[in-house]
């Protein structure tokens, strides 16, 4: 197995992990923003701007810890240093 | 095993497991928030329309991260950039 | 053990593994929002129009991470590119 | 181990872990909609018909994705395009 | 280890763990629900004919997954076909 | 190690799994079942009738699946088809 | 390593196994069932010969299932039907 | 590693764990009926003859899986079947 | 490795698992035992002679299993049979 | 496998784990303070401002574990020592 | 690597671990009766002599099974009759 | 592989472990902490000073573990004793 | 690999496992005993010498676990006597 | 792989996790004291001098907990005897 090759493995194989496991606990999270809203919605209806307005700030929070691991994902696939130089290398040979 | 076989042994295996696992957290955050909504519902019909509202776009919120992962399944499938680079290579020996 | 075999055997576990694991998380989930559906109805039987149309907009969005696992099973199985070319390339030689 | 018998031991590994572990999630969740239902019977006698209708809709959703399982168990004991191909194959040799 | 010995020591061993473990889904949830159904009983006997007849239709569709599990694991051990195709094989020979 | 022994081997660890972890589910199942017809009991004396006699049709099915196990257990100790069929190739040599 | 040792050795982990971790579910199940007898003593003390009865049937079935798991022990340390064959094997050798 | 000493390493190994791991269920099982016990002799000092007599009935119960633990370490240390013909071959070669 | 040096490096080895794993559940068994004690003498201090007294024969019951595992250790390092009998062996060579 | 390829993979593998876990962690927690700052909006509308701006102070000490998180995986791809001595080497041979 | 030094390394590792995990259960335990302790002295501060009795003689027992780890761990460090027997023939020879 | 390749491995292997599950701990904390302000705040508006120094104290004090982590990853990879000397050793070959 | 490394290896492994892990136990049980005690403070303020003594016996009990784990770690590090002798032989030869 | 790298190498693997693990309890435990202390200054605005005092005490022991693991990391980096030892030997050979 020639070095390419194993790069281009490991990149596959983290750039999945990353994204698949990654997601699981902004998902959980938001899930559970959520549903405090609804039920904080339920029991003051009078406040529902300011409820609304925290909980939008509070999912983009939330969901950037989910783009990290999305970036980290897309840079491993398109943008990897690791996997630049190699080709360079194997077409410098 | 060559390079090619083991690219495409690994990309079946991540398009899998990113899928498989990738879509366990956002079920049981949207089940979550579906389940506060209905329980909100039946506190406080009156505020039916905010509560709805709010939690459409909460589970858009979250059905974003179920499909960052198959989106990166369906990138390891059909548009895989080390694949098509083995394959040209492949093709050009 | 040849490539041909070894794609057949990867796709083969894979294909499993993604369905069988992959539609628990929708399972408990719509577990619970059924559940919690039923309590709501229980306690608020005039608003069951809107608890209705709630719960099945919610299972539909639960169901589709189920979705997404089944028919990357399906690729798996029937349509898969990787397996496709194996037997192309294994016909031609 | 050739391949005919190696495909035919992970068709028979898969097809017991995707039955064995997939039913699970649905086994639970329907346990837990049944109970619920109980306690919104008891609660709630006078909504009987709602609430059964209800919980009938969600089971069979809940059972759906059982029987995503189940399926795939059965295409791969009994129409496993891979054995198929293999079978063949093997005929032909 | 000839082809014959290895799909038989399979066959068991998935036999018992489809069973063994995919039993213990169902059990947990009919032992929820049954409990449930007690605590409805006792709180509102008067309903004691339609909670009996819910919990009688849960427990149907909860067996259900576990009689998938049990079929599975006596295909396995009485009507494999990957078995029967290695016999007729070994037989040929 | 001969087919003859590995079958025996397997055939041991399977029977001593599938009932050992097998019967846990339908142990802590039966448990709960119980205790809460003791607490149902305690909570409404008077429907001790329909009480018990809900929790006994309970408790047998949960039974069967502990029963299920116990079955496989046996047929593999007592009633294996891949070791008789190991016997008569071994005595026929 | 002959084969008479290999099924010694497992018959003696399966044995132990069997028993030491078959057991923790009924003890566990059997704990919750007295615990709630207790409880429902203390707070229905007039009815402890109904509560008294019910619990000693359910202990019994609890119990059932630790025996089961005893009796594959004791089965194959005591009564195990491969030792018996390698035992007759050997001396006939 | 002859057989002797494989078949004493592997007694050691599970009288150990036997013991050491089976005892953890009936313990904790039995703390939580003492601990019952006690809410319940706090609630209601006068049925504290009843309360006492089913606890130690209970624990008896209880305890009795513990013992078959123990009874299989002790047998497997000092009345091994398996051991005692290792030996008395040992002796006669 | 001779048998002698195996056999003493496996009995250290069970003698610390079966004394570490084996004391975590009769401790936290007697952490909850010894906490509702202190609840129960909180809530009805009249009754502390009772208490007191069921506590303490509750608390012999749960060492007992801890005081299993001890024994067991004990045996193993200092009274192991089959150490003594590979001592006398490799003493008499 | 060369030196330079097998820390490109190290890297590769441990910035993808770094984000993926190490995001985890700060997103549930996120999830749980802005879950409760709506809860407490819900309760005290009249301390929103409090509530708001002492929750974005929280929201920030949290973010910044994750943000150690994605600097290390940020120095693992881009600013790599290691990997820069390594190259500096690999040019210099 | 001779018997001498792996009696010692065992020794070490099973010293460390015992001691390691071995007080998690203890301490814990003592955490929860500390914690109940305090609960019960602010909910009834007139009997405190009761409860500090009984805290102390329950701390006893539980912090006996920390300290029976311990006592095998000093066993295993500093009078391990496996180490010495092991110094004595290394000496002898 | 040499020993300065595998230090260097090792080094960025524990530097991302450290940060990434050892932020995990803290930043659940922080969340709890951060939490339970808010509710607090939500009860007792008029204390909100005291409670907001003693929260940023706390968060002082739990950051500071977050802190070690990050500390240690930063010393193993860019102030690496071991590295240091490596690199030493290997210039002055 | 010769003795002496292996010996310095296995104590530098278990050193930091034995901390490590080991004041994990511990340090939840002193934030449990110290949260019940604010709880308690808060609740009864005039018992306030007498829970603070409590406390204080009952964190340094649990202190005396964790102390345990670093006692151990020491004499692996500064006082150990395998290590001892294996300098001692290793200067002699 | 010589012994000083081994030794470099796990010094740095267990620096690592020692620190990364074993902060995990402490932070998780000043976590849960802060909350509560922030619950019981809500409740008890007037004790507050009290709490705060306990709390810091109470924090002090935790974080000793934490400081014992950062100790044993910095001994391992910067004063590890058995890598002294090691240096001498290789300098001194």
């Amino acid at each position: 197995m020639d070095s390419l090759t194993l790069i281009a493995v490991i990149s596959i194989v983290m750039a999945g992990l990353t994204t698949g496991f990654g997601t699981m606990g902004p998902a959980l999270a938001e899930g559970r923003a959520v549903a405090t809203a609804l039920t904080a919605l339920a029991q003051q209806p009078d406040a529902s701007a300011t409820i609304t307005r925290t909980l939008f700030v509070g999912l983009a929070m939330i969901e950037s810890t989910a783009i990290y691991c999305f970036v980290v994902s897309m840079i491993l696939i398109f943008a990897n240093p690791f996997w630049n130089l190699a080709i360079a290398q194997s077409a410098g040979k």
